[in-house]
């Protein structure tokens, strides 16, 4: 099979976890017979350095282009202490989010057996964690009217959503559902929010074309409690774009294994595969970055863009030797093992494959 | 003193726990001589099934005219399943907060030793979690324009914050600072709201003003993770309604004591008092529920609407003393104590004040 490719670096350690996807994937295409042309392109800080905008068109036209987007982390801190800058690498990511019509983004948490008790939380509480947010992306607070009335003194910003906005999302998270263990949870806020009464009638309204999924409604406080008391009573969950926010980031800490967390956003166009964690401007060039988040998210493209399960196991059974033989970044170091640097992880991987 | 307590006790256990809060602060009034008037009125529910609006207007010119309220608990499951019924609950409670000016929501979250290990999450993460957050209770998302355009297929929330909400709210949260560590974080989503961007700038140019205080400027989700991560890296927190909601609830379950943690309301006119849980209908008249949350949410009047300082220490050590003995209610019971009926605690309270 012949797989194009958009490879969008990024900044921080950006560059340097997506080298090690592209050995995985190199080593994986070449055992399964498969050809991958991978195309760079801009994008985030770099990307303004370069040519002045965070997500440039030549850019967009790759990733059209492209069967699907592997993508790595933007953000610098030299944004960090103006939000108000004119031109910020975020700008990108909303508009790529926006553009592609990435509507959707998928967030899995899991745990990794041998790494449970790196978890904040215990053991007990999170053992069997397997959960699934559906993100919407591109709607919402995010995309709606916002500035400033009466000389600057007042600032405003408006939530937006049609019923079709919703209807897609919900039923992607209801097809997922099926797949799984048929449980799907709808987060609003419908004591409070017009916006979140749509969702709920909307999605109430699906219900009877998926009469095996049970479906339940909570509230996103309600949510953001129990996802740290009991993760593993969820299974797929769906929420508009700022809930998706804050509780996807929440449950990425709940596993122990942030640094190991894919996603992938998908909607209109090329669907995108990138690791939750951020740039991490600290350990830029370091070559100390845990890799297997991007690892990982190649094994999700593998899977989900191009439909090869096989590929994909083989990825995510090589990361788990990895995991259990030890050959971990500093971030996963117990006391009886070392730590690896980036790069010799990736070797290890390719070689073990 | 004369104290004049307006006393909404509200749906569910909210009748059952405010008892019990009205005999602790009955006997502590006698204690040291000062004379309490309570005056109940009806809220929630009830007083929809009673009059047809959930915060009447006789209930609140009661609130007005007394000099703190303390509050039990509103809703009923026979509204959970319709959040767009005409009538509800939770518009009582918004209304409340609106004609009372309580913008400002006073959460703290903080360990009790003997329940540390009730967490969800380790010892050692939560060991010396001492944080107050400042919740904006009356703008907002909340209290925006809403509604629908396109036939209903379109829904739309707005958004608001003037400069002098915000002044108004972070002048507490530096004010609570001084007198704890002197570290304020304010949360907002200021690489992508526009009132996020006003907060941020509002309390940047307060800074000024209180020299000693440091303050941090973290994006929602990144709190929501570190809450779990390291909740004990948090003092002063101060945030808009929204956000408030969904992280004082998640903050509320890591400290294991949720079932203890009070709350206060304030702003222009009289302040409230109340348990930070929720009317809990399935324990109803059974005598089971935890009445410490509300017992301590009435030393926080005691000493934040009285000035009553000796009196409020009265009261928290006659619960940790009840904690340490094991005369609590079955969600707090161990292997070793047997459960003790909500009116058993308060008895006992007032028997060892
Ligand atoms: C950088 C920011 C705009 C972005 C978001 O809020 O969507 C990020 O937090 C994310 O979740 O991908
Ligand atoms: C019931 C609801 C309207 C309310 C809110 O969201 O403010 C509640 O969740 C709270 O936090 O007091």
């Amino acid at each position: 099979m012949k797989l194009k490719i958009a490879l969008l670096a990024g900044d921080g350690i950006g560059p340097e976890v997506i080298n090690e996807a592209v050995k995985v994937s190199d080593a994986i295409a070449k055992k399964f017979n498969h050809e991958i042309t991978w195309t760079p392109a801009l994008t985030g800080a770099c990307a303004i350095d370069a040519v002045g905008v965070p997500y440039p068109d030549e850019t967009h036209e790759i990733c059209m282009a492209s069967d699907a987007v592997l993508f790595g982390a933007v953000g610098h801190p030299k944004y960090d202490n103006d939000p108000s800058a004119p031109v910020r690498p975020e700008q990108g990511l909303l508009l790529m989010r926006k553009k592609l019509g990435l509507f959707a983004n998928v967030r899995p948490t899991f745990t990794f057996p041998s790494l449970i008790d790196n978890s904040p939380l215990k053991r007990e509480r999170i053992e069997g964690t397997d959960l699934v947010f559906l993100r919407e992306l591109t709607g919402g607070i995010y995309f709606g009217e916002k500035g400033r009335k009466d000389d600057g003194e007042t600032a405003f910003d408006t939530c937006t959503y049609t019923r079709s906005e919703v209807q897609r999302l919900a039923k992607k998270g209801f097809e997922l559902a099926m797949t799984r263990t048929k449980k799907l949870c709808c987060v609003d806020k419908a004591n409070v929010l017009e916006t979140s009464r749509l969702w709920r009638e909307t999605v109430q309204a699906m219900e009877k074309d998926y009469p095996e999924v049970t479906v339940s409604y909570e509230f996103v406080d309600a949510v953001a409690m129990r996802l740290v008391q009991w993760p593993n009573s969820y299974d797929v969950l769906i929420t508009e774009n700022l809930f998706g926010d804050i509780l996807t980031d929440e449950a990425s800490v709940i596993s122990g294994s942030m640094g190991l967390m894919p996603s992938a956003s998908v909607g209109e166009h090329t669907s995108l595969y990138e690791p939750i964690h951020g740039s991490y401007p600290q350990a830029t060039g370091l070559n100390i970055a845990n890799p297997l988040a991007t690892v990982l998210s190649a094994a999700m493209m593998f899977e989900d863009a191009f439909g090869l399960k096989e590929e994909a196991e083989a990825i995510r059974a090589v990361v788990n030797k990895s995991l259990e033989q030890g050959i971990v970044t500093e971030d996963l170091v117990t006391k009886e093992s070392k730590a690896y640097k980036t790069s010799e992880v990736g070797d290890w991987l390719v070689a073990n494959l």
